[in-house]
């Protein structure tokens, strides 16, 4: 990964100083300085002896005399694979997870309450190759497999919410396969899964052979520290589906996702999908994509007109968190494993509704009056030509 | 205006250059270097006669073998007031015409098929004060006030159809005011309207004092250029009035606005929602702000608790397009007068929804449900809580 730039972040804090970074700031993230919180020294240590990054901030609201704050630690981890994609099966997943627990410890250790990992952490984003074997084995159960037995100990351990998205074997429908997010409560209790609504058809991401779309709805799970609800990966192109979990309730929406800095890829619209996402609906986003190449043992073709070749270039990181009000903090970088924490009071999220107002001003009825129009197969598109005047 | 920011573009072309600034323009703007057009010599001298910016970025699509490229020239012009906000009615419309007659005519010479302008941009942003009177006297009829009367022969002169935002006199239906978008075709003909669906209610928006939700669903007006709809301002904080102009059709939608840089305001979201709206809608999208501040006779609160004042702050610019792909271009400067044209390849909307598959992955059918069961007085929010399991 010699040569990539580290992030959008550190090309604007080596180049800019004084008045132009904190205009810069004011009007990428919207704030002038970022609300940097303490970390403790173990952790930094902790950090630097693995070889990740780490780094904490603050989405404060504003005090009120009804309501005590909601002060919740929220996690999130990007990570490369450990070990060549040519190693067994097990041994590529307990590498893996081996690898990870080390940046769960210190979120435990910083008190993290609620943690989210990549979209399918605990392998390699094989469906660029279209090969279902090996990389169905990949696929266990969400209720008692052994990733998330793996997690539930750290859940009850550091108290921690975890969220694990990963490939789910529906073993009591047929051994068919899912994409799964996988809710643990710090109970070490699964409290529940969903599973991704919308399924990708372009370029490496041949997730379509795999699985279909998910049957889950869109479920917000009550945990102990708030309520939250996952979007995965591709699902951040569709606003309806981040819509639901604010209709349900979400407080958090995490979009765990795996995705690429390729030439035709989505680099330029991360920093705009979730963000969007908090600010029309008024809630916590947070954005958490997989982090460096990963190669394949037989060569594959992108659909591009380009010469076959074994990885699918760079899965760029840089993941972040959004408040509801838009503002977001600066992001991981784009090359290394690493920890972000944002401590939130989640009563920011009623503030920002009372202060926008945009769920009173949304004319739901008349959407769903016109979308119920559009699923006609006679659907007539409201289009006015100057020739009917 | 002095000291204020030009824009965040004249930072990041001050402070970065070589590696730096062609790695922040792919990661920011989605494309290493701008694809500029050339102006005509007249055009340059003319902008800089008249105290306004000029610049000009192409869209390109690829070739395709069974549609010839459908090129469109479109423009957007961001403009401040023109004399104090104590004149008469009458002399401030007529000052701000004379002015903004200026940018169109380079506008024509240019060869732009498509013009539009910010939110309302015949008069100031005065729905701040609450005052009814003389505020109201601005509202005009949009089939045939002075302002579309205006607009209609320099259609005929350049062949070009204006989008013109404008407060309507609904002379029809007992004189009651709306807030209302006119669309004249390049032969003078008034195609139709649209009326703003979305109506704020925050700071110093005060616009449901003074007109109510828009009873004109989401038209795309089918002009001789291309299918266009009109998101008025408030709008794209929502994106159900961004999805039905790209259900009905939509290929561009503008979203003229008047909004401002104030500490609770929006610039840090300017660049996430229209582009955002492009992305998942796959059509092109232009976001057009007024500029400058606007100083009113007496003085108003802004409902955050501060002492009254007399203006609200700087409306920011920073008009910008944005491609089907989520690419954009550079913005206009945040203080000065502008015209920004982009020449477009319409064809790049259908590749790019070809590539994504966003429309055809979109499960309609399963929002529709979900959508008319949160109308429902009774909703019961998918909610899965631990204690359940």
């Amino acid at each position: 990964m010699d040569g990539e730039t580290q992030s959008l972040e550190s090309i604007v804090n080596t180049n800019l100083a004084g008045k132009d970074l904190e205009e810069f700031n004011r009007i990428y993230y919207g704030r002038k300085n970022h609300h940097e919180v303490n970390l403790k020294d173990s952790s930094i240590a902790a950090a630097k002896d693995n070889d990740f990054e780490i780094a904490a901030y603050a989405f404060p609201a504003k005090k009120e005399s009804t309501r005590p704050p909601r002060i919740v630690k929220v996690g999130i981890i990007q990570h490369s694979i450990a070990v060549p994609t040519d190693r067994p099966i097990n041994e590529q997943k307990n590498a893996i997870l081996a690898k990870v627990k080390k940046i769960i410890d210190v979120a435990g250790q910083e008190g993290v309450n609620i943690l989210c990992f990549q979209e399918l952490w605990n392998m390699p984003f094989a469906f660029c190759t279209r090969e279902k074997q090996p990389w169905c084995e990949f696929a266990e159960s969400a209720e008692d497999g052994p990733t998330t037995r793996f997690l539930k100990e750290l859940c009850i351990k550091y108290a921690m919410v975890i969220v694990s998205s990963i490939l789910e074997r529906d073993e009591k429908h047929a051994d068919i396969i899912w994409n799964t997010a996988v809710v643990i409560s710090d109970t070490g209790a699964v409290i529940g899964k969903h599973r991704k609504n919308h399924i990708p058809r372009v370029g490496d991401f041949n997730e379509s052979n795999y699985y279909m779309e998910g049957n889950t709805g869109h479920p917000v799970f009550a945990t102990r520290y708030g309520k939250i609800g996952i979007n995965i990966c591709f699902g951040r192109h569709h606003v309806l589906n981040w819509m639901m979990f604010g209709q349900n309730g979400a407080e958090i929406v995490f979009n765990p996702s795996a995705t690429i800095a390729a030439e035709a890829g989505s680099e330029y619209m991360w920093n705009i999908e979730a963000r969007n996402a908090a600010i029309t609906n008024c809630y916590f986003t947070a954005a958490i994509n997989r982090v460096g190449y990963e190669e394949f043992p037989n060569e594959f073709t992108s659909a591009d007109g380009k010469p076959a070749h074994k990885d699918l270039g760079l899965f760029y990181g840089s993941s972040y968190f959004c408040g509801p009000d838009g503002v977001r903090c600066p992001g991981l970088s784009r090359n290394k494993d690493g920890l972000l924490i944002a401590v939130m009071d989640l009563n920011m999220n009623r503030q920002i509704r009372d202060r926008r107002c945009y769920y009173m001003t949304q004319r739901l009825d008349m959407y769903v009056e016109s979308l119920k129009r559009v699923l006609d197969l006679d659907f007539k598109p409201q289009v006015v030509h100057e020739t009917e005047k």
